[in-house]
């Protein structure tokens, strides 16, 4: 948690009073922070800035002296199509793509992805983990996230479009262009489709490619779902 | 788990009984498999290839046909200086450093770095979960991994010296460069030093630029040390 973020603010509002037990744990137990004490924080889709604890105790936190002055950081040109991966990796995985900047994730069913993931009570906490990676990432702007439980219409009929004015690429280890030759040659593609744990069927690689995703590798080694998801990712930083 | 590494073998030995229960559990509940059926396995420091399952049980799997023909891929030109971190996420950067293949993996003191980290029965643990990283990553050759509890004498006697030869960076959010810039002028360096949560303090930071480190920056986003390095190391890919 390198921000406090708090939710969307009036116009020159400048104080607040928190109740969210997480935060208030982590400024009395992590940061250690005690009424007087200046803290970084931003408000939910607005600006960074910081405050002064007023007063707190185990159930609320009083912030006063908002100074909210800088722009949020810019969002990566970057959309992440994921296959909805098992929902105890989905925490990390949300919360990482948000805080190194993606601003779209789309979340689809893959051949791969086990029926009960999209009845998962973890679905329903996934703007509990944006904030955890708006926090963690210094940002205040959510990723847009879509969830598509169709693979192929969603392909066909959404992605199929998007290649008309954006350049689409679909992770895969055995395509024979390294992703690193493709951002040579073509710049960093602005789509992103990614596979969960096995990775995509030939089926469905060959739909995203019919549909104008080039395939790309990152080589014959596997990595964890995130691990992957931040190695790509790193290359818009 | 993509392979299922064996112990170092012999030359032409072409059977082999596994006792670990982690791999037996994969075996049997995750992969589903029984007598008779392949799977890919490589052994340790050794070539990777497949073998069949001659018998399996709750406590024993025997393996027979050992065919192992493939060299494991090369390491990445990179030795990652990683300031030790907290226990509870060890494990996963020991793993993921090791999937994506670093040669070298140095854990060392730094300020941020709880004195009790070092007492760590984690830290006993390593050798497991490097294994779990080639079993990951297709790989057999484990990265060179260092224990460095005194951060002043190693940057100062050992890393001071590679800078004759080796080109070395460190991870800082303020630094001016950016990682993108330093690559495209120098190439990728061959040393990363990366801080643990909470980063570097200024101290140790210029005490690495004293010594031959180039600070660097990956913008302002602040990430989780696994999700920074995967995402650094993902450069390498």
């Amino acid at each position: 948690m390198n921000i406090l973020l708090l939710p969307e603010l009036d116009n020159n509002q400048s104080c607040i009073s928190i109740t969210n037990l997480d935060q208030i744990n982590h400024v009395q137990k992590v940061l250690r922070l005690k009424a007087g004490d200046s803290l970084k924080v931003g408000s939910l889709k607005g600006k960074l800035g910081t405050a002064v604890i007023e007063a707190v105790s185990d159930k609320q936190l009083k912030l006063g002296q908002l100074n909210l002055n800088t722009m949020p950081p810019s969002k990566l040109d970057l959309t992440v199509v994921l296959a909805l991966p098992r929902p105890k990796v989905l925490r990390r995985l949300i919360m990482d793509m948000t805080a190194i900047g993606v601003a779209e994730i789309i979340l689809v069913n893959s051949y791969r992805t086990d029926k009960s993931y999209w009845q998962s009570p973890m679905l329903k906490r996934i703007d509990e983990f944006v904030k955890e990676g708006l926090q963690q990432g210094v940002d205040t702007i959510p990723p847009k996230i879509q969830l598509k439980k169709r693979f192929k219409p969603f392909v066909e009929d959404e992605l199929a479009a998007w290649a008309k004015d954006r350049s689409l690429v679909v992770a895969h280890p055995y395509s024979p262009l390294s992703f690193n030759k493709y951002i040579e040659q073509a710049g960093l593609p602005q789509v992103l489709c990614i596979g969960a744990e096995g990775g995509w069927i030939d089926y469905e690689v060959s739909l995203l490619q019919n549909n104008g995703c080039q395939s790309v590798s990152i080589g014959s080694r596997i990595l964890r779902t995130e691990a992957a998801v931040n190695a790509l990712c790193g290359r818009y930083l």
